[in-house]
């Protein structure tokens, strides 16, 4: 077997492409290849994270905020530093993308997720629900994120800075 | 980027397809466009939740029942006017569809759920799982339900009737 | 409606036929069609429960292990035997999974799950969440595992080895 190209020479699929970005994100998120995290999204991101309520009202995003990728990499630098993710495991699942716009240029998609968190013990909860609008733009053959806004379906998410999402 | 058609111009993929559909129908749900939920159905489509028990003895549904799509629109008039809907919000993560039989009229299919609730605290629990059990027919372009079985993995449903499913 | 083919005369696509391979999987666990459960594999394929420290470390995989389908038919044997499956109900909830590698023998992909076990009271948790390492292999047009990995998040897993996963 050989490493497939990230996009084969094939029909464009917008949701294929998709699916198979998220995938790749929860999988290094999950695999605890942080420092891989910020190579999702383009140089200039933007990158938020709101709740419901907030976002329903157009209130700007208090709970996180970075409008390039090198704000990204630094977030990941403090979490290393503060070690805080490292003591529980995280498992993120996610729905199937809607697409809601596609052009040669790039794809706008909203996907459902769902954090679970496992414990030292093995005690296993769902710690976070929400949904990802997202805007991804091809890069050669590969969709980064240009923008991303995590909206929370919780109100309470003080916790819930800590880890990527 | 412009507004892509529900079904691009492309060769039919019935898993595709399918995705997008339960993916625009969970979405509109959790994001509170109740009213549009109907939209989903055919005219003369038959909506079912029963549980497993019962499916399995080939009981009839006896939670809920429809067997056209006025009977969905009347259900979300009586949760608005009840507004029980809105005190929780939930979260629907849905598996990816299996496709079990496919034809240029349509397609059945079945597909796992879970459902999240999120109280106003934030804390957040398993709501329900369970499968859809589905028969889509194309709309033009478009699938829609013609026929939705819920069929819900617990015995203990009588607080799962107050949310479309 | 005419039944589909396991995988229909069109472009191959490895992402639509590992998706579709992962939930007839799911939907065969869940359906407590148990026996059938071997027929996803291959005839020599290796199937492996392991914890994520275990794999990290690269230590053999523990819990459970088998390098042939037969074995896994003694599983299920056993399990009927031991009565303790039906006790309970479970909901698998697949992730997309993220295609890492793809030829015309077939395809290395991995997946997030979550199972949900609910309780005859109707009590529902989150029972485990992990990660299937997989390598499909084409037999004819559809694609059986030649080796899965079951990789849990939990270092507490005693009480899941009831259930196939």
């Amino acid at each position: 077997m050989t490493t497939a190209p990230a996009r084969p020479a094939r029909e464009a699929d917008a949701f294929r492409d998709v699916a198979q970005a998220q995938a790749a994100y929860a999988r290094c998120i999950d695999g605890d290849r942080l420092e891989e995290w910020p190579s999702f999204f383009t140089a200039d991101a933007h990158y938020r994270i709101t709740t419901a309520a907030n976002h329903r009202e157009g209130l700007p995003a208090g709970l996180v905020w970075a409008d390039n990728r090198d704000m990204l990499a630094d977030r990941i630098s403090a979490l290393r530093e503060a070690n805080i993710y490292e003591q529980h495991a995280y498992r993120h699942i996610l729905g199937m993308p809607a697409i809601l716009e596609e052009s040669t240029d790039g794809v706008r998609s909203e996907t459902g997720f769902l954090v679970a968190r496992i414990m030292r013990d093995g005690a296993t909860s769902v710690f976070a629900t929400g949904r990802y609008v997202d805007r991804y733009v091809y890069d050669d053959t590969r969709l980064l994120l240009a923008e991303r806004t995590v909206v929370l379906d919780s109100p309470a998410v003080d916790t819930l800075l800590a880890i990527p999402l």
